[in-house]
């Protein structure tokens, strides 16, 4: 019985909590971004845009890594392309970390205003709350290799979606009377959250198909 | 003198060719959105949308060709470098061609009528121009692996923003009266085409990067 783990075994668990990390990193920015932007707070907004140079460096580091790994232990058929979506995986969390630092330089661009208007406050912070559980799920999807959770976060994105559509039909009804200004902030803001959970369903969906060999229904 | 080229060089050369088609063929489908989004043209734009099966069906035939080639050749250094460099040029290119087709979606929304007014049609078919011509140099740069020419890549990346913010002030002048509508379709249409040129620019950085060893100057 092998009960010692190989080296390459720890360091494909190596990658595999990198990933983890990196999920939650993205997670925090979206926690704070939103923040930021509800809060008209330079501060964290500040806070926001510097940290994703630290989300970039651990996602270089990462790949690196990865490409040592592979070039060293020379893996085939799954262990590569485990290692092959690692890579594609890191791209999709370090750019949810660049949807992050998007969200906080419209804050930053409006202070001391709130980009965001009173009416569209809830809406706006319910969008921030579905980013930050959906790559907090995509954390324990990546660590679990669960794939009903997996396929949850697909559920999450629909209501993303619906969020999405809520702010688009605020802009166009006829009591919008905030102008385009800010309708293109708004419009810019809900495109970035809309991404932000695509790229989490990607990586779910990345998982799904590493574990079943199937790619997840739509 | 080694004048028979080897297994190995022939499938990287096909590689690189591939991605020569690649950005051909996202060239294409810029060049027909744009017009289908100027000329509100329906046959047109869902030409473009289907043709993006087709674009993905090319990039994932093409993702497994590079994998399979690291798992039978297991490169190490230089030559494994450069195709997990394939594989992220792969995904930009793939991405341009959603971003096409997301223009091509706007186009059949809004038919029959134009999605874009008349006082900025210059403006938009200009933006089609300079991403039509970006995926085009792309293709060379690959192709000739020509590091003068990646460079020019971030220039026409310039002259995009330059007409992007042309499209935004246009939006907030007091001049405008096309409401809200059309300037949430113009917000997304100016998004889309600088995505596509931001990513046009990754992959002429990638063949910087593995040409010379160093990163291009920003």
């Amino acid at each position: 019985m092998a009960l010692i783990r190989s080296v390459f075994q720890e360091e494909l668990d190596g990658v595999s909590q990198s990933l983890v990390d990196l999920a939650q990193m993205v997670s925090d920015s979206i926690h704070k971004a939103t923040q930021s932007l509800i809060s008209a707070d330079l501060h964290l907004a500040e806070e926001v845009i510097s940290y994703d140079g630290k989300i970039d460096n651990y996602q270089h580091e990462l790949d690196s890594r990865i490409i040592d790994i592979i070039a060293r232990q020379q893996p085939v058929a799954s262990d590569l392309r485990a290692l092959v979506t690692a890579l594609r995986m890191s791209a999709d969390l370090e750019r949810m970390g660049d949807l992050a630092h998007h969200i906080s330089k419209v804050a930053r661009v409006r202070h001391p205003n709130s980009a965001v208007p009173n009416e569209l406050h809830d809406t706006v912070r319910q969008m921030g709350i579905v980013a930050e559980n959906i790559a907090r799920k995509v954390a324990t999807v990546i660590e679990s290799r669960n794939t009903l959770l997996a396929l949850e976060v697909e559920k999450d994105d629909d209501e993303m979606d619906k969020l999405h559509r809520e702010v688009i039909s605020v802009l166009t009804s006829s009591s919008w009377n905030k102008g385009v200004d800010s309708a293109i902030d708004l419009t810019l803001l809900g495109r970035y959250y809309e991404r932000y959970a695509d790229h989490a369903v990607s990586v779910a969906r990345r998982v799904y198909f590493l574990v079943t060999g199937e790619y997840a229904p739509a």
